[in-house]
């Protein structure tokens, strides 16, 4: 889980720009609890000893914690916080088209790191 | 959640009476582990938002807790062990029978408190 502080570019955002990765956002936040929603029913359906429910515990408290300030949205990290998510699979560099050619260019470097 | 030291008494146990201490801390942690297992899956089931499955994970947290240790076997501990079960329903007092009058009449009496 990462604890290290986001970092930050000084790019400017556009209200155009803006408008789009709050959708962005809003979209790669509910496919992550999609997913992590999903995961927890499956453990806790399949689950037969207390070890088991431990075990979804343990990961409830993980999602928990890295969940907690995740989608945070501070204009100075985006185009790092848009990079892991594109690593994540949560979203698509398409799903990001109306971004500056600028920032695009960034979050695809990134991503490759 | 219970966190202080459980209370301790001198009462010697029959080989006979530990036999059956044994068995009824079995049936009582098969029933709790049951009862809570019911419980976390029918939570799981039930969640439709991250704030529905982080009560699981309280709830989880709490249990695990309240589990560690709750069932040691300590002689000296089990008159107020067995209270403590037969007053969370988990077992009850004819589950009991084949111990001492006098520890019978205890277990009872604390129950009350």
């Amino acid at each position: 889980m990462p604890t290290l502080t986001m970092p930050t570019t000084k790019a400017t955002w556009s209200h155009t720009e803006e408008a789009i990765a709050r959708e962005a956002f809003r979209v790669a936040y509910a496919r992550e609890v999609e997913s992590m929603m999903a995961e927890a029913k499956r453990q806790a359906a399949a689950a037969s000893s207390p070890d088991e429910l431990w075990e979804l515990n343990d990961f409830l408290s993980a999602r928990r914690h890295y969940l907690d300030g995740k989608y945070d949205f501070h204009p100075e990290s985006l185009i790092f916080i848009f990079a892991q998510l594109v690593k994540e699979g949560l979203l698509d560099m398409a799903e990001l088209s109306g971004f500056s050619a600028d920032k695009l260019s960034k979050i695809r470097v990134l991503t490759f790191m």
